[in-house]
């Protein structure tokens, strides 16, 4: 709508300087890398080095997505980043009957210590950083690698990456989730206990509104209820006993990029303000890193279009542009393909050069945060704030973000916007290139990538192999120790590690805890996906 | 290199509000749509509407060039732009001896009446502005449109448009000249003076750089070089007798956009606020429409790369975000495959594409010079201001654009810097994503678009049925008199117009003035191209 941005926040057809009457630069901004981090988490941003290269990749098994990593690495990318399949991301294995025709489908299969192995084969785990697309069973995926890791000996202070672990976003909108919300929270408090001690330089987990914007969430839904989990979270570990500061700094989080470049670039800014404020002056944090949000940037995959599918290229640079003129730390770009299948290895690598033109061509890496200072975006930043900072205000009337998931508080809020934009788009009053507007009679054919029909039987074979060779009574045993932890206030991360050494596998250690703490189901069963 | 523009200036890894200690918007920036115009010449630009996405096109025939334009127009093009084969550039007919082998092959043959007639065939010259990028024959070219529109009752009041018309760059850069410098200027003059009272909405001239930076300028030359001959024009027509408001309002220039978003940005508001003071306190212009730069803008053509060309969609998204954040008037997007060859009819519409989703997805439209009070943006549109009018300086120590010309100074400059470029390539310390860095072992073979070599003998075909159908007496009797006015200092535009309509040729045109006037061989006969 004319004057509004997609959030609904006023957009004035001119800003001037009056528009910042009253507004005190070192209140609003302070330094870039300094409190409240306005203009960004450090204080050289891309003058020193650019964003980490991180492509979101993976499908089949263990071995194709290894080659794919190979690749990318190859093609210059500077950080992994591993999509898992559907059955790996509800603590399936491969071999289980819900697991039909979707092993390897969306990411990767990952059903053992044999195929992490695979995955990393020929990866230096101590200098590539990998974050891991993986909820609910972030816990054994995260020991997986630590266990290869080891197998190398590659120490756990010396491994990077992240683990997604964002547990209520998939309550909200993403949905692969296991167990009930209570439990949930008390596995993500265990992993950031664990890697206090054994993984010093992990991000625990990367708190996601990505997912809610992919089901129509607005930029300002999108950073709202995103820091209002976080909130979530840094009560949960607090409650469990810890120190603000001893987890906060190992907090990330992982947002869009739209195609509107202005309300992105304001969002990221008054997201940082936002959690800097917050973890200092709510909840009390000290350490400077416990007050800087960092984020991953994944480019809008709903603004694809299947259609004239080669424009996708066109919106992932703005959106790309919009990441990084916003500070993210890291960046995914979609394949303008995506919308169609998997994306092959030519458009893979095309979105991976996308980043590259803006890192090495352009010179937006020349300054921090260019866009400080301006009437409008200095404007449109404290909308967004303001905004964001009401819609958390009515997350908190609700309890905070479990009650407010609880009586489905958010999803219906990111549910009306999506109908609101569905409604916009049939109309006509929003337009989308080459589908409701500047349409092409024929579309010309496109080749995507095809998976392999035979990949979820070798799956499945590799999976009867590793089930024959390996010693019962000790995985009998570790996943005993498992359940007795989890029945407990223990930390079930230690005797779920010794269980997946002795090659238990992640769909039964899911299945060790599922008995206990039961699944969560809110639409009864064989519904979730 | 790290702390400095593409063109030298500098750019500080932070600016922060102490960078514009000083600095008053009033005067630095005005209102927008109000004196100086750095913030655009229109107070609503694009919340009001969207610049005119112009495609650059034309080859073949005037067959072959209507469809492509028709097929332009039904993607959502909102302006024409038409490019001409080098023999008609040149002012030689599709039969001259030194046509051979480039009738068709850059641009479209356009010889006569009859060709123009065919080439807007269909095409509302009522409604749909046309730029011309013609030059030295630009007066015959635009004659020929008009006899067009008089043939279907548009009158001159109603035409829209632009002819390029700038001959100075063409000494500096671009090469398609054929008089001399004065002789030029005076064919110029004679255009400004003929529009304003036959076609008082055409934009007499496009006062280019676009050609400079292909050569290898820096946006500062590029500027400098630029408002020079512009400063030179209106020099010509106020010695020519005409009063600075009668012509200076129908001046306009075109610019490159290069992927520097930042550097280009600034160029874009310095030179309007350069030209703005300089029309008003130097040339006392009254009229606010003399002191507003309007422009058109292409994405940079050698930015492009033959190797993985599917990056130069990025590159343009990004040179073309810039000349909107710019506010540019209008835009030609180039096509992905333009360094390999002519653009096919899909890789054009992706081009096109690139425009809309700028101006209807994304929100860069929603208000007015978005970067306007950025630290960043005012600084470095401060600096290349004063970089450029440094350079202006140079020029008129020479004593003004021709005099600098004669001597080789603006060429010497640019080719300075385009080898510097090439070194600093060469070396690798200036990345090009996919040549010097990011390169793959095996390119995917493209094919290009592949000109019809029949064309060239269609088109002399039709030539040698024009020339023995027309009445061979008129034709002589009116290039009789085109020679009779312009050994005088009569305005030889009318004489022309009798000719072309007689059917006489562009070639014949031009060539009786060159019997006149003279050629200019700077290099010799028959090296110029």
């Amino acid at each position: 709508m004319a004057g509004e941005s997609e959030s609904g926040v006023p957009i004035e057809p001119v800003y001037g300087p009056s528009a910042l009457t009253g507004w005190d630069p070192m209140e609003r901004l302070g330094e870039p890398g300094a409190y409240p981090f306005t203009r960004g988490v450090h204080p050289t941003m891309y003058t020193g080095r650019p964003w980490t290269m991180r492509q979101y990749a993976g499908f089949g098994t263990a071995a194709e997505s290894n080659a794919r990593y190979r690749s990318l690495i190859a093609h210059g990318t500077t950080g992994l980043s591993v999509a898992f399949d559907l059955p790996t991301q509800m603590g399936y294995d491969s071999d289980a009957p819900l697991a039909r025709g979707e092993v390897g489908r969306v990411g990767v299969a990952i059903d053992s210590l044999d195929d992490m192995r695979e995955l990393f084969d020929g990866i230096p785990l101590e200098t590539v950083s990998t974050s891991m697309t993986i909820n609910a069973p972030a816990a054994p995926l995260l020991l997986l690698l630590q266990l290869v890791a080891e197998e190398r000996g590659v120490a756990g202070e010396r491994l990077t990456g992240t683990t997604q672990n964002d547990i209520l976003k998939e309550y909200i909108a993403r949905g692969t989730y296991i167990f009930p919300p209570r439990p949930s929270l008390r596995l993500v408090a265990d992993l950031f206990a664990y890697c206090r001690s054994e993984l010093p330089r992990w991000n625990t987990i990367s708190i996601s509104g990505y997912h809610m914007a992919e089901a129509g969430a607005t930029a300002v839904q999108e950073v709202a209820f995103t820091l209002a989990n976080g909130v979530e979270y840094l009560r949960t570990a607090l409650a469990a006993g810890m120190e603000v500061d001893a987890f906060a700094p190992r907090l990330s989080f992982f947002f869009v990029a739209r195609t509107t470049l202005l309300e992105e670039i304001a969002k990221f800014r008054a997201a940082r303000r936002i959690w800097a404020r917050l973890t200092r002056e709510e909840f009390g944090a000290e350490d400077p890193r416990s007050w800087k949000l960092r984020f991953h940037t994944q480019t809008a995959g709903v603004q694809l279009t299947a259609r004239q599918p080669e424009v996708n290229v066109v919106r992932v640079a703005v959106q790309a542009l919009a990441a990084v003129l916003g500070g993210t730390q890291s960046l995914h770009t979609n394949a303008f393909d995506e919308a169609l299948a998997l994306p092959t290895e030519r458009s893979a690598r095309l979105a991976l050069r996308t980043q590259q033109v803006l890192a090495y061509e352009s010179d937006v890496t020349a300054t921090v945060d260019p866009f400080a200072g301006s009437y409008a975006i200095e404007r449109l930043t404290d909308e967004v704030e303001t905004a964001v900072l009401a819609l958390m205000r009515r997350v908190e009337e609700y309890g905070g973000a479990v009650s407010a998931i609880e009586h489905g508080f958010q999803k219906a809020e990111i549910e009306r916007n999506a109908y609101r934009i569905a409604r916009a788009t049939e109309a006509g009053e929003r337009v989308v290139v080459g589908v409701n507007r500047f349409t092409v009679a024929e579309e010309e054919p496109y080749q995507p990538l095809r998976l392999d029909p035979a990949i979820e039987e070798r799956q499945r074979a590799r999976l009867a192999r590793l089930r024959a060779e390996r010693d019962p009574a000790a995985v009998a045993g570790a996943l005993t120790a498992l359940r007795a932890a989890a029945a407990t206030t223990a930390n079930v991360l230690p005797p779920m590690k010794e269980a997946l050494r002795a090659r238990a596998t992640v769909g039964e250690v899911c299945g060790a805890l599922r008995e206990l703490w039961g699944s969560y189901e809110p639409y009864g069963p064989g519904e979730a996906w």
